[in-house]
């Protein structure tokens, strides 16, 4: 079955319970950044999200340097934002101490 | 510099200080065993402990089973407990939330 | 669906084909030990093997000791070797340089 | 002491044995892209790194799309190439089969 991209309508409902990701309206994608003490952290935050990428079968944009890490999410195969965006961005967003 | 082994005084002055280690005579070696929530904050704990014992160029023999990981420490070299494993122990600890 | 554990003769059917795994009967399981040059690429095997297992949602009993590392397959849920195991144990061998 | 900053001279002399980084100039700063079968090996070849770059305490600005892995090094503290990057540049070429 074709992933679909998620409607304006139903794109507006999803972000408001991801106020920490930023909507790019030019890639139609989510990103975030983050920032760890060090760089040990913030690989090993980058190996949990492998494993569940992995898993999902969806996988993210990200760079690294030192103790940052950005992430962006998209859909590749839907041309924009997918609800498998919204799982992945989900999942990372647990990873994190709230 | 030869790695030496702790004396018996020494080892017992510092494993005060890592009551949550357990001292095994036979191998005179500290061990600890860790449970996480699943799998992939298991790993992610080891990957963690991959990249210090590397950089320490001291490492750990190690089990894991799913959400399971045992860790002993003793020094080759030096055929016993020696100041490489206290470093390596402190590290690992520092790891958990307290 | 319960995952069954193998019969005597599927099991020896199957093992045909892992000759470089031991069967161990008091276990019902398989097991293969690995060396490598150095920590690193021992430990990149198992972040490999991690994200297969994990992806699979079953999971190696495994340890390490700098460049060793040794693996123990068998399914807790059928109480002995299972298909599950046979897919780990193939997936193992592929991320080896034949 | 401080890390210096390789000359013009000694960068030429030294970038002729890594014809597969580029020189950017305007960051004084190498990449190299790397293309893997898949996700798995991709970030295995980046756990790889990430060891090698924390024990050097060299760390690359890399980013990774699925089976792609792309690494720029540069020296912050020398404001530009270093033999610490060209280090960290022999290492990850020593890690791909030859």
């Amino acid at each position: 079955m074709a992933i679909l991209r998620l409607t304006p309508k139903d794109r507006a409902a999803v972000l408001v319970c991801l106020p920490e990701w930023i909507y790019e309206p030019a890639r139609d994608a989510i990103a975030r950044d983050f920032s760890f003490p060090d760089f040990i952290t913030a690989f090993s935050f980058m190996t949990q999200i492998a494993m569940i990428a992995e898993k999902m079968d969806h996988h993210p944009e990200w760079s690294n340097v030192y103790n940052h890490v950005s992430i962006r999410l998209t859909t590749h195969e839907a041309k924009g934002l997918s609800t498998r965006d919204i799982a992945l961005a989900r999942a990372i967003n647990a990873l994190l101490p709230s």
